[in-house]
This record gives structure tokens, C-alpha cells and sequence, in this order.
């Protein structure tokens, strides 16, 4: 019989609906030790959070952060808030010895996220950070792939987030369902939001950036702000583009936007390696492009995988062959690993640590755009 | 507040996990009248139902349908056992005032299929069959469409289900998860498992077939049984085509197998109008291929519709434009739309006697292939 | 240096500019023992042929085709005419002695056929028919699969070549460009100038068909007659469906329409083997899809083979890798193989035999779906 | 009846045949005042030049192209050597009065470039630069339809050259075949070899580019070089990548490389504006991806033209609806460009002039990349 691991979440957003999910369906398909128990969950106004509460079964509701973090039947806190309120949560949470799960990117900047890693580390809380795309399974199963030394050496690693939400000019910034275009809430544009996403997985694929050169544009300089009711200066980037060196020799080239008419989340990748390239892409996200070019040479041609095999990851959990998975699913794997690695003594990745990480690039990012300039990665 | 309407599950297979997902997910996503709650379940051996019924939360379990039958805390009954109890139970049910949910194929032929839909339409209890892949969003767009007349009248219609997993020789027929190759349980092959599916959906696209030529053929002729231990002789269809004329005058033609390597679940249709057609493949189940001669002569293609935007049947309830939903949410509409029927006093469908005319349509298929000729489908 | 071969056309309509095109490109790219000269061009009507000859540098016209046999410096004739006029002009070309090029179909039914195959043989001239398609690089690279056995056991071959041009009920019969909707001229409507494509493929890579089951239908009843200028009875099938064994124990199932809105050409097929499966696309015909079960199981996936390396058939004589040929090369292919085949002395298929077993076919599509029922093909 | 335009080639290789098939052609397809005729073509070796000639029919030959340029019987000269000798040639050949075809990229420089392109507009000789793929009738169509202003104001502009024929550190630089990885032949390595072709349709479909940071690697260092039998350090760039802004405001972004394993020949572009998007892939040459936010919403998205009717550009000329044409082709159709504007006096672009802007662009990435830092395009 597995043990309950109380779960305290705050923000109830679509990111709070997503991780509701996960949490619900998690122990119907993995077996573990531990499962989720919809604890809390906390958010300034009652009259929004309760019928939230409701829909998902949360036992009960807080109005106030701190207030939760004193509960001493909460085990972990899931913090789906927008982007400048995670230092301060994290920091208190770690303060009070509760597991962390945190959405991404970690922080506003690096000098905030190493402050949050340090405070996680020294209180020697189990934390993760919610870059879910690794657990698409055709994703770990490029993973898996490279571990393998299927590619051989890597000489190119590409990667895009497309969107097209914000042409409009008439669209506002700021305020619910919209704080992720105000630069005050977001700290930054696609490159926080959407890059982030990219280079998470870039780092965990082909390792370190050496350094880089970015450029950002603001293509609608002008937008009513929802919280001043104001027309103000948008402050975020509306497209983030930068190519890089990692440490292992291979180029890398990234590019995000909001401004690609056609595509919603077209968040794609490429790897080539000596030996064989992988392609994938999130809006057919349970197949994965692979080339190899010791196949026979007549042969040789790009392998649409439909990643929905019992032995891919992850799928033996699902259905069965040809029946495929959607977005959600990466949630719930991502909590399935938090809980198995929270049982083995073994932490889930990417830690705090790890989007600290990501967050010295996406400074990076920032620095070199500004300063029309190469900027190379620290550590 | 919703009000409760207890569920009593027979049968705990692969359907099963389908079933309990799709009850335990509604509520989270859909607002509605009345919510499923897991009651029961029931399969005959106790040790192997316990462990299914605690994973998905059951309250309760049975060892004899017969005694879920008499419970009256069970509301509806979901029928997810081998084709050929279906009937039994059903008749039983009905006369016991239960709503019913069965499986697909309903029945082992059309005259059995015709006296379950007499019970229940006598007993007047909602009934409902799960051909589930109505409620794929893009197949609901499909629907949406023709029903707009955007296709025009229609010429063609075809629809294949191409499976590639009983190649091996070595493959048992009979017993836990091969039922479906045993004649004596499942009542034929693939054409009650996956033309079912392709017909159930053409008769509602496209409405009746007024006759039809078949040929069926079993590749392995002889495998092992699991249930005697012996050898014997493969009683089922391997493979089946059919080619029809509909009763809009436009031409059919379907084809299954399990023996086409590289397929998984490859259930694809496609209907050619006089002004557009439309294409779907399950493998892909989230897009729409859709092609509109009334384009501008230059610009004219077949469209990707990624079927993810609120606007999209279904897809207002899930994630954001740009995510993609999967397999088992089909499942999750077929409830939402059964229990809003209910609600509303408008039963869902496909119903007993819509299944009942697929089962008209499969009679035909194994009769015109025995006898090599042309049948006409009764009314 | 290589030799002439004299080569007399007859007829100038889309296929005389293909095969001229072929005839005028082949030695740029192949080298050949001989080398085809434009000597003569034939129609009725000289103002129409002239300009014809001069675009394309015939050195002559002629505007009797029984003039043109009589000619001593005619090596081979190729008949560019209606369907109706082959087996007339054929009999007399064996008599003259001319080698024989002739389009498909070889006639109006397999009793001319056999005839005209008679005679070639008789008059032991070399004959080949166009069935261009072979030639197709990527189409012969299945062909050679299949011969080195990567497929295993045949379990299924599927065909289709969907059009969308005669939808419009205004469009008339007959005439110039209009010929093939002209039961007269044509003998038979998408059967015999679609499907004989696809059964050409299909024995070429599959064997003999044994026994078909085949439903033809007019859409449109009626269309103006260019010829008499009076609306008149539609006597072609503009659709023709047909299901069959082959023999070697494979099913097989053939679709063709003109009414398919959307596929301009799309003649696809798809063999599914043991351990293999191949797909084609004449809209992206310099691709092949390959399926292998025998890659390792997480990898396995459709490999789409660009065709183009210069270890692919025919490729090796174009361009470089990654750059791709088109519809037109097939000619090009296929007269190649013609004058390599007569300097070896090793005929090139197929020859008027082959099409005779393809009309064979035909002719039995054309009873089955008159009479209702299955046919044998003799032989 | 047709004039003449004699022609005198330079240069027997890949280009060579890429051009000669062009001239052979044109006239088949195309009514033009004037016909190409293969007057010479001139190596310095006439044992290799000789073979090639009869091949193709030209009727002369030269070893010299001084020789040729002193020819009266010569109309144009079309320029097919290695880069460092194209400025010298047309130097001479603007001079002698020649109308030009140049092979690309025009020259190892700007600066050279700026003198041919003053050299040739001083001589008031036709001139025009092969840079093919403008001549592709889906990119031609991608042209038309931004000039219709189908796509609006534009945000985003990428393309990618990528292959991967150099990744074997075995294959050897300078000499025949392989020019192309001596610098002292080329000038550069992939920036002027395939990113020019990128540069050249960015600049013709989305106008001048006002700055760009460029960042270029070459994986091998060190080759084996044909001519001197040594190993020498290797001069070219092996990848080459850009991000720019457009002085239409939208931003670019580029990579070119031949270390991508699994691609040929992917010349990509995709070009993203304000009501519509649109895609182009070489390796699928005869389609255009084409999204059009206009549509309504649940009908959305990306249609594959397929670029084969008649009232595409150029395939009016070829063949029927949905039968490609190829690589080759776009050869032609710049034959026919040349030939009707020489007979309109509006000389058909790229010209020399437009090649030097290309060139332009070449200087400021090596520029860019050498320095590390934003270059700005003169002019």
C-alpha cells in the first residue's frame, strides 16, 4: 500500500490544472511507493480557489502562501505563481523544510536562482523545476539515444519555439491569463518563457553553452497594461534569437518568437551527429525523426518513430502500440520520477540547480542583446 | 453541485483502465449535472480484481455480475467483457433498470444485437456503445463539416484499420488478452474488432450502406489454443475488405488486417465531396486533412488542421492551442457526452440500435465473403 | 560513337511531347549503343503536326500512319494515338517489321491484345508498352527490394490512382484533350487509363492475380459529345474499385476514380511483408517509404528514403544527392532500358505480352462488375 | 521562326551539364523569340572537353577562353569554372562584348564583384547570375504572393542550406570534383557556396538586409589536398550561421552547414508575416507550405500546394496537374528568362548587380565572424 506525500499547491492557473492532472492520474498508471495526496491549495482570493478546490478534490484552501508553509500536513509545495514570486516563496518554503516543485524558468534573473539553489541545498529539501518536455517520451527517448552514442560526436544542435498569440496590437499586457507579457511580472519575454524550455532540454542533450551572441526584438512597442489600465512600454521581449559554442564543439542556433504566424507551441529540435541526426517536434510530439547513416546506403532515410511502444519510455505505463499520448502525459511522468526519486533517496532532475543553470544563459541572452556583444556562460 | 451516478464496473482489461480513466478524469475538465463515481467492479476472480480496484479507487468489488445486478446503489452498468457475454448481460441488466455502457462489438451478430436493443429500448434505460472514436475531436470536426455541407455531395469513401501484431505464428489464440483471436469469444476478427470501428463511423459521417461485397482471409490457419492447450484451427478473419455503395449513392471501400507491418492503429478514412475532401489517421489523431476546391486555384492544398484550438470540438476543455490530447480523452467526451444526455434527456449515441445497424453491416461482411457475392443490408 | 535508331511517331498530343522530350534528352544522360533520331512525325492533319515537329526538330512529317510504315529509314514506330486505333496501327507496323513502342493500354480488350501480341511476336519485333511508372527510380528500388527478399511472405498489396478533373457535369466527351471520357475511343473510363497503371505495377512486382471482384460506376450519366454535339450517354466507368487474390496468396485491393477532389495523380501502393512494408506516391515520386520489423524495436519507425543517391536506380546519371528528377524522367528511363535492351538483344519490359496479362486483368474488371460477381483471370 | 543565340561555354562540370541540359530544352517547352545554340565550350584540356561536347552537342570546342571571347559566332558566354577565375573571365568577356552568364557566387569578393558589375553595366552587356532557385516554381510562387502582399508586414525570415558531405575527415580538398574545399579556389566554404543561394532569395523576396552577426566553424582542420599531395590546413568554413534585421524591420536567420547528417540538399526558407506564413523545402522542390491566418479559425492550416497546375508559375509549360517537374528544371526556366527578356530589352534578374549585393552580404559574415561582433551591410 503506498504512503501518502501531502502536496500544498499554489496559483491554480493553467499551469496549476496541469500539475492537478499529474497529480491525479499518477498513481492509476505507475506504481509507487508514495502518491500524491491533494493536500491544498492556496491562492489570494477564496472565491477563485475554491471552486478550483472543488473540480480537482483539493481537501482544502489557503488564502495565504505563508500560512501554508506553516501547515505542518503539507510535504511538499507546488508553486505555479507568476515568475517574480518565486524567489520569495521558494526561500520561505525551503526555510520550513518542505519539498519544492517549482515552475520554470526558476527565477527573474541568475543572482536570484543561485540564492534559491543555495537555500534548497543547504535545507536539503527535495526540489524540481517543472521543465516537463524531458519526459516526453520521445524526448528521453533522444535522450536515451545520445547516451547510447547512437549519434557519435555532435556537430549541430538546433532549436525553435514558435508562437503566434501576440500579433495583435490590440492584445493587453498584464493581469491574469496575461502577466507573461508584462516584464514585471515575467522578468522577460519568449526568452523566459519559451527558450527557457529549449535550453533546459539543449543542456541536458548536448551539455554545456560555452558562450553566445543574442539578439531580441520588440516588434509591438506600445500595449495597454490590463493592471494600469494605462497604454505603457512593453517590456519584454517579443523575439529572442542566439547562436552559441557548447563545451562539447558542436554550434548551436535557438530562436523563439510570438510573432510566427501558423505555429501555437511549434517547440522543435535537431541534433546532428557524426553518425545520425534526431528531429522532434511538440505539436507531433509522440513521434521522433531519426536518420542513421549506417543503415544501409540505399536505405538511409529520415524514421518517423511513433514513440508508443511498450519498451519507449514511459509507454508501458499507457495503452498499447499506436495509441498516443498528449502534452499532459509529461506531468504526470515528471511527478511519477519525482516520487520514485524521492523514494530511492535518488532526487529527480532538473533540480534547482540545474535551471540555475539555464538561468545564466537566459542571463546571457539578455546581457548579449543589449550589448550587441559574444557573452560567455559562467561556470 | 454535481450529483453523483454510480458506475458498476464488468470486466477490468485493457477497456477497463480505458473506462476508469475516462470516469476519473470527466469531472476534472467538464461541468456537468452529474459526475461518475467508481462503485464497483466486477470480474470473476477476486484476487485479480482487488489489486484493479484499489488502483483506480472502486469502492467495492463483485465476483458475480449477476449480484452487481441486484445492487441498487449502481446506477449504470459498463460492460467491458469478451463480445460473446455482452448479451446476457445486457438482456439482464435491462431487465434490472440499469443504464448500460457496453463494449464494442455489441453483440456476437446482428439478430442478438437486435434483441438487446429491444430490452433496453423496452426497458427504456439509457444505453450507449462504446465506438469511441466519434469523440476524437478532428473526427468530430469531420462530422461538424460534412454536416455543414462544406464537402458537397460525397463520391467516395474509405476507411482502413491496419494493424501488424498477430504476424508470428508462434501467437496462442484464446485466454487473458487473446480472446480477440478465439471465434468462440470474440465472434469473428478483425472485422468485429476494427472494422466495427471504421463502420461505425461511416454510417454516421456518411450515413447507411445499402450493399456490400467482401473477402476475408485467416493467414495462419492453425495456432496453438491457450485454453485446451492444443493446436486448432484459427477460426477468425486475419483480414477483411469490403467494397459498398451507400445509400447517398457515393462508393465505399474498407479494408482490415492485422498482417500489415508498420501499422500499429492505423485507422484512417477519407471522404472525397464534390467541393472538399477530408482525411484522418489515428496515428496522427489530433490533425484534420482537410482540402477546399473553392480556394483560390493558386493557393489550393491540403490543409494540417491541428485540431487544438478552443474553437474545436472538445479541445476548450483540455490545454491551450498547440497542445495535442491523446487516445484516452476520447473516452473522456464519450462520458461527458453520455452524462450530459442524460441530464439533458438527450441520450448520447451511438446507442444500442445504432450499434445494431453497424452489427447489420458486419453480418453482411462475413456472409458475402463465405458466399462470394453481393448482400444487401436490411432496411 | 553510337548508332541511330529511327524512330516515327504517330501522334502528338500529351504523351508525343513526353516521349519526344525522352527521346531528345535520353543520350545527354546515357550512354548508349544507340542513339534514337526524331525522323518522322505522323498525324492526320499537317497544319497541326507541323509546328509540332518543329518545336521538337522531327526531321519529317507524315499524315498517314501506313505512309510512315512504308518508310525505309523508320527503325521503330511509336503509336501516341487513342486507345482504338493501337491494335490497327500495331498489326501493320509488326507486318512492315518496325519495332513497336507503343502507349497503354496495349488495346481495347485482351482478345485485341492477344492479337497484337501475336503478332509482334510472330514478326519477332521488338515491342514494348509505356507503362511509364516502372521507371520511376524510386518505384524500381521496391521492385529490387522485393527481389532480394526484404519483405519476406506478401500478405497484402493496395493500389490507388485518384484523380479529381471530371467532376464538373459541363465538362463534355470526345475530341481533342476529351478522348479519354469517349467510350469509343477509350474502351473503358479510369480502368483502363488509371488502374492498367497500377496492375502493371502490381504483376511487375507482385505476380499474377488470380481471381477479382470488382464495382465500377458513372457519375455523371450524361455529357455533350464534342464529336456530334449532342448530349449523349456516358459509356466510360468514372470510377472502378476492385478486391483479389493473388497468386501467391496475397490480397489485393485496387481503387480508381477521376472524382477524388484533391489528388490530382495520386496513384500510391503500399505492400505490406512479412518483415517489410513499402509505400509509393506518385505526388512525391522521388520518395519511398520503407518499414523494417527487423530494425531494432525502439527505432523502428516509416523511413522516408529520398531517392536520389547515386547508388538509386537510374539516379547515378543525374545530378548529386538530395537534388531531385521528375515525372518526365520516367520516359527517359524507359528508352534507355528499350535501346540497352536491343543492343543486348535482351528485350525490355514490358513488352506487348506483359500488357496483354494486364488486360486480362482489365477485361475481367469490366465483367465483374457488370455481372455482379467473382472472375478468374485465364492463365 | 526562332533567331539564334549562340552560346560559348567555360567550364564542363556539374554546372556544365546543369546548363547545357537547360539550353537543349528551352525551346521544346518555351515559345521564344530566340533559341540557344551550342556554338563551343572550352577546357584547357581537350581530351576532357571533347567527350563532353559530342555528349551534348555543342559544335566546337576550345582550350582556351580567350579564344573563345575572340570568336565573332559568340553571343553569350555562360561561366561555369571555379569562383577565383569568374572576375578575370568577365572582365574579358564584358569587354569583348559578350552577354554574360555567370555562375554563382559572382566573385571570391565584394569589392571584385563591384568591379565585374561595373564592367558589364559600362559594356551595357546583358548579364545575369545563376542563382537558380528563384527560377523553382514554388519559390517563384512565394514571390508572387508577397508581392500580392498575401503574408503582410513581416516578422521573421530563417533559411538553411544544410548537408553533409564533408563529415568523413578521409575526403580530400582542391582539385576536379572538389574545388569547392580549396579556399584558394572558392573563396570561402559554405557562406558563399549554398548560404549565397539563401542570401540571394532572401534578398529578391524580402528586400536588404542592414546588419548580421555571423558565427562560422570548420570541424576538420586539416586535409589532404588534391593538388599538392599534402596535408594542408583546411581554409573554408565547414558551417556557417547568421541572425540579421531586414530594412523592412523583420529579423533573419540563417545556417548553413555540410556536417548535418540525413540532409542532401535542405535549402529551407520559411518566411512568417502578419496575416500569413509561408515554407519551402528543396528536397520537396514542387510544394509550397502556405498558412493563412485569414481562414476560418476551426479550418486552419498548413496546406501543401503542390506547384504542378497551370496556372503556377512556369507549369503552364510542362506537364499536367500533379506531375512534378525537378532540379533541373529551374535551369530552364531561367534559360527562357534571359532569352524573352534579351528579346523584350528587360534583362532578367539577378544581374550582376544583384549578385554583388549578395557578395556584400558574404564579405560582412566572414567579416562578422572573423571579428566576432555586428557588422552593417554597406548601402
Amino acid at each position: 500500500m503506498s504512503k501518502p506525500l501531502n502536496i500544498g499547491m499554489i496559483g491554480y492557473g493553467f499551469m496549476g490544472r496541469a500539475h492537478s492532472n499529474g497529480y491525479r492520474k499518477v498513481s492509476h498508471f505507475f506504481d509507487l511507493e508514495y502518491r500524491p495526496v491533494l493536500k491544498a491549495v492556496c491562492a489570494r482570493s477564496a472565491d477563485k480557489v475554491k471552486p478550483f478546490a472543488d473540480q480537482w478534490g483539493y481537501e482544502s484552501i489557503e488564502t495565504d502562501w505563508r500560512k501554508l508553509l506553516e501547515r505542518k500536513d503539507i510535504d511538499a509545495v507546488d508553486i505555479c505563481t507568476p515568475n517574480n514570486t518565486h524567489a520569495e516563496i521558494s526561500l520561505a518554503a525551503a526555510a520550513a523544510g518542505k519539498m519544492i516543485l517549482c515552475e520554470k524558468p526558476l527565477a527573474m534573473n541568475a543572482p536570484e536562482a543561485l540564492k534559491m539553489t543555495e537555500a534548497v541545498e543547504k535545507a536539503k529539501v527535495p526540489n524540481m523545476v517543472w521543465y516537463n518536455y524531458r519526459r516526453v517520451p520521445a524526448v528521453t527517448l533522444a535522450k536515451q539515444l545520445i547516451d547510447e552514442g547512437k549519434l557519435g560526436k555532435i556537430f549541430h544542435y538546433r532549436a525553435n519555439f514558435l508562437q503566434d498569440w501576440t500579433i495583435s496590437a490590440d492584445l493587453p499586457q498584464g493581469g491574469a491569463g496575461l502577466w507573461r507579457l508584462d516584464v514585471a511580472a515575467a522578468g522577460s519575454g519568449v526568452s523566459g518563457d519559451l527558450l527557457a524550455h529549449c535550453i533546459d532540454t539543449a543542456l541536458w542533450l548536448n551539455g554545456g553553452i560555452r558562450d553566445l551572441n543574442a539578439m531580441t526584438e520588440t516588434f509591438i512597442k506600445e500595449r495597454k497594461h490590463n493592471l494600469t489600465g494605462k497604454v505603457e512600454k512593453v517590456g519584454i521581449d517579443d523575439a529572442c534569437t542566439f547562436m552559441c559554442r557548447f563545451g562539447n564543439g558542436s554550434l548551436g542556433l535557438f530562436e523563439s518568437t510570438r510573432y510566427a504566424r501558423g505555429h501555437k507551441a511549434l517547440y522543435t529540435f535537431e541534433i546532428n551527429g557524426e553518425h545520425a541526426s534526431i528531429k522532434w517536434d511538440l505539436h507531433d510530439l509522440h513521434r521522433l525523426q531519426y536518420f542513421d547513416h549506417r543503415d544501409p546506403g540505399i536505405l538511409r532515410g529520415w524514421r518517423s518513430i511513433h514513440v508508443s511502444d511498450g519498451d519507449h519510455p514511459y509507454m508501458g505505463k499507457w495503452w498499447v502500440p499506436g495509441l498516443q499520448i498528449g502534452y499532459e502525459h509529461s506531468f504526470v511522468h515528471q511527478i511519477a520520477d519525482f516520487l520514485e526519486g524521492y523514494a530511492k533517496g535518488k532526487p529527480a532532475q532538473p533540480d534547482f540547480r540545474d535551471a540555475y543553470r539555464t538561468q545564466l544563459v537566459l542571463d546571457a541572452i539578455l546581457e548579449s542583446a543589449r550589448d550587441r556583444q559574444w557573452v560567455t556562460i559562467p561556470g
